[in-house]
């Protein structure tokens, strides 16, 4: 039962793909098996502009990196569908939405994850590689 | 001998990586075992804006691509210095290069991997989502 395999859950868009990316996705599959929450396009359109790659073509992406283990469609913002559904033993995401605008969303988490004693586990985020400063680079915002 | 692992060559920036880059890998990886030969950031610099991801950082993201076996830097445009010391079985570009600025690079690609029997593969361009396309989404260009 304690060698049971860890189920780690992390959360992206990855709509531009960086190194932040990857180093939270290695951080998470030395926890263990890693299922992705891909945003769909429908959820990124509920609080930022539209993706430029499409989901499917997302996907293609995803799936080709190594330390991913399963692919999942995260249909909102909020996680709390696909957490109830797989109860993951860990949640991994960037130290940066302890503030601004994805503060509740990570209160969610952290409410929701408890009721099985799963762990939010929170690198200290990439500033200098955001997607948001990336655009920025690229003059879009 | 016949049955020997063919050696596969693609040259890419993978400044911004999208499922057009993992198509290429993709295609190249049935063929053999791929060596990314990985533009240096002078490389980029020589005919294009500067990339926004470091050599270094292009690199982690490349290294987490399941299709890849092997990195080096392709120090130019010119694919010619890594063919010669390589000597692919197979080079593999998007059919785009045929007309343009890049014409003269595969013309010195085809010229010198005959030497050893070596083939191109022009897999068609994903002309929706080159790199350039995407910066001019992000209104760069």
């Amino acid at each position: 039962m304690g060698d049971k395999v860890k189920k780690v859950y992390i959360g992206m868009s990855a709509d531009v793909l960086h190194h932040g990316h990857i180093n939270l996705l290695k951080i998470g599959k030395k926890l263990g098996e890693i299922t992705v929450g891909l945003l769909t396009d429908k959820a990124i359109l509920s609080y930022k502009k539209k993706s430029f790659l499409s989901y499917k073509q997302r996907e293609t992406v995803i799936k080709s990196i190594k330390y991913v283990n399963k692919i999942v469609p995260q249909k909102t913002l909020d996680y709390r569908d696909n957490l109830k559904k797989i109860k993951p033993d860990f949640v991994v995401h960037g130290d940066d939405w302890k503030t601004g605008a994805q503060k509740k969303t990570r209160e969610q988490v952290l409410d929701i994850i408890k009721n099985w004693g799963g762990k939010l586990i929170e690198p200290r985020y990439t500033k200098k590689v955001s997607s948001r400063k990336i655009k920025k680079f690229y003059s879009l915002v």
